[in-house]
């Protein structure tokens, strides 16, 4: 960590992090052992604490800050719109939102003209599930044990990871296995191989559950938190033929994937494949305002011109979430940064892991797309054991002392910057992981 | 409406209107049948549209915009928070956020010092029930039939009205019959007699559903959209009691009634109870940002202190959202907003609304407290058969029309106007509402 003492008035990390233990209770953990970082503040792809240290964050916070921390055109767009009009209800007409979900739309396949608004990536993935469900007069969802679709009822519960498991109260839900060559669930050796045979298993779940009672197939495009799984060449468009052969909605979660983090606006562009409803939130304004939702195909909205859709929360179209999503959506285009995201990928971030990986027998696997990587820990190259939780948690707190802020995941450091992150800053990030693998 | 030409540069209503239509998909509507207003501006009680028509506003949008539109000390806070760190995640400790997360605790009861930051109400209330089933260990939700909760996972299927029915996909959920003497389910002829009987109903109900398998009862303090159903004395301190005996959590859903609604911080404050969870949202920032919580009693709080809460979002705690919370909080403490809205209850709202009863023949009975009121129509006094919707939606129209914003729900018009209202707007709206009902 660089230390800038002119960052330092005001109270001190230690006294923000007292202040902050006495009254918020902290979302997926005991709250016994908790040791937050204290931000003050940030500026790209960089954030800094109370005492002046800075971090290099290779996290995007929870995947979300794609844009970087502050952009000034977002944030100029977040002020003026508090200014004209900070709050109004979804049921009035707003012009901010209706050029946010304008834009949304016109960066969507053709066939998608409607956004329905939502306050996150859970309850977009929600009303998702309720969308298909009335559209197809159909109970159940299909997903993946490899995947998280959020934190609310159905979305939770859609979920495959051991988050599911203590808040089961939804029902109609089936999880099936993906592609994963690296821990094929199909004996596969191949990535041919392995989209035949994954195919294979969701077309026999789908005719042994009765495809007259699955309402939708639910996807991230590339699953994030369960390992950044990017799909091998034909398996989206495989299960888009499974889908239309029974009548099912195919909803792809592009929460975490979509809006630059994959280096496309949608991840799914690079598959072939064209869902019936997209799920978005984080990348979209990345995270500067809650909000999620629902990009709806041309059949699914016109259901509801003559059907009261039963869905609705009283932010919804937030204007202030709305002007940050116009603003960041114009950045995006005006600086080009989803071909960035692909560029840092291509050229940097994708070649300086795999170089990483010559040199530490404990990266099993590198995988990834544009700002969207998982470098896969190994206790052992050949069995492919995942690295014990201890050494990962030795080496997550080393990265953060040494000035990097990573998102890790079970056995798993995943490598995902702001998409404004620069070359230089991937060399610097990627060098601290090299210096902390060598040391622990 | 009254017509001022000097806001109407820009987008005319109509174009505005067609933009949203072309690409916003609605809450709760058939899609085919919107004709919504074009909101532009607004400040205190009143808002106008693209047109420079203005209206005055009695429905606070959906009953959040509580301390009026465009509050300066709310607006700045936002703009000052945006300038200085516009996201963080819910991982880091943030100055802001822990002052948020202070501020509410120490408006609630003694007892209650952590709060649990989501993206609105209805998640808040997803929360609190993951949290009751996990410290008793039990499954079992029991709410009213005249309720909403949001519209998640297990928030719509906690709410009683219609919009639950399409939508129950979550299960462990049980429903009873509250307190609601004008048309009591317990052939009850006073309040003390409903307050009893009622207390017996839902005794019985948590007896024959088998207490141990009882995780919680969740109730609105007073049930908001249902109808503004102000609790008959000793009914709240009752269901404690019940609570109590049998090892339930009680949890009271503040979303609507909280933070000024019922002229209190908390509604329930009147009613001689304090609650083991209480979710908040709407008036506790009036929803200038999108947030919602849970504020957690101590036994329970520290319940997780050894064991992972298996519950969050990429958006709890937001710092927007706990700037605005910070200073709708100070402005509150500071303009005296939770006494005004007691006393404009008191001394105007209900008494201007008697007197319209003792005009009008429709109204069947004038209920509430504080900026919290419903007018239940009906066709016949006698019989108290609700006015026929119809009906019902001439005389809405007919508010609006006359540049009165109301909240309609079923038979009833809600008048839950901003707790900023003055005693000469409430005397304005209700003179609006006079005339309406005399013509219509």
């Amino acid at each position: 960590m660089s230390f800038e003492p002119g960052l330092t008035d005001g109270p001190t990390s230690d006294e923000v992090v007292a202040a902050d233990l006495a009254h918020v209770f902290h979302s997926w953990s005991a709250q016994g052992s908790l040791a937050p970082i204290a931000i003050r503040g940030g500026e790209g792809s960089r954030v800094w604490d109370h005492d002046g240290n800075r971090y290099l964050d290779f996290s995007s916070q929870l995947v979300n800050v794609t844009i970087g921390y502050q952009h000034p055109r977002v944030v100029e767009a977040v002020r003026e719109q508090a200014e004209r009009l900070v709050t109004i209800g979804p049921a009035a007409a707003n012009e901010t939102r209706a050029e946010a979900a304008r834009l949304i739309a016109s960066h969507a396949p053709e066939g998608f003209e409607k956004v329905f608004f939502t306050n996150g990536g859970a309850d977009a993935n929600e009303n998702a599930i309720r969308m298909a469900r009335l559209y197809t007069g159909r109970d159940k969802i299909i997903s993946r044990y490899r995947s998280y679709h959020g934190n609310t009822g159905a979305a939770i519960v859609a979920t495959g990871d051991w988050r599911r498991i203590p808040n089961e109260y939804a029902r109609g839900h089936v999880h099936t296995f993906g592609p994963y060559l690296y821990r094929s669930e199909f004996w596969a050796d191949s990535p041919e191989q392995e989209t035949e045979r994954a195919l294979h298993h969701l077309r026999r779940v789908v005719q042994a559950e009765g495809p007259e009672s699955v309402a939708a197939i639910l996807l991230e495009s590339i699953p994030g938190t369960a390992g950044v799984l990017v799909p091998p060449p034909g398996y989206l468009r495989g299960v888009r033929e499974i889908a239309d052969e029974y009548g099912i909605v195919l909803i792809l979660d592009e929460v975490m994937a979509g809006f630059a983090r994959a280096g496309r606006w949608f991840a799914f562009e690079d598959h072939d494949v064209t869902p019936d409803l997209i799920t978005f939130a984080k990348g979209v304004n990345s995270g500067y305002v809650p909000v999620g939702g629902v990009i709806i195909s041309d059949p699914i909205a016109h259901h509801f011109d003559d059907r009261v859709f039963p869905g609705g929360l009283t932010y919804s179209g937030h204007p202030l979430a709305a002007a940050s999503i116009v603003a960041s959506i114009r950045a995006f285009e005006d600086e080009g940064i989803v071909e960035h995201a692909r560029m840092i990928g291509d050229e940097h971030i994708g070649p300086a892991l795999r170089a990483l990986a010559e040199r530490h027998d404990v990266i099993g696997e590198v995988r990834g797309v544009g700002v969207f990587w998982a470098l896969e820990l190994v206790a052992d190259r050949t069995t492919r054991a995942p690295l014990p939780a201890a050494d990962v948690a030795r080496i997550k707190s080393g990265l953060v002392a040494a000035g990097l802020l990573p998102f890790v995941a079970d056995n798993r450091i995943h490598v995902v910057p702001p998409a404004v992150v620069t070359a230089a800053e991937v060399a610097e990030g990627v060098g601290i992981i090299d210096d902390v693998l060598s040391r622990v």
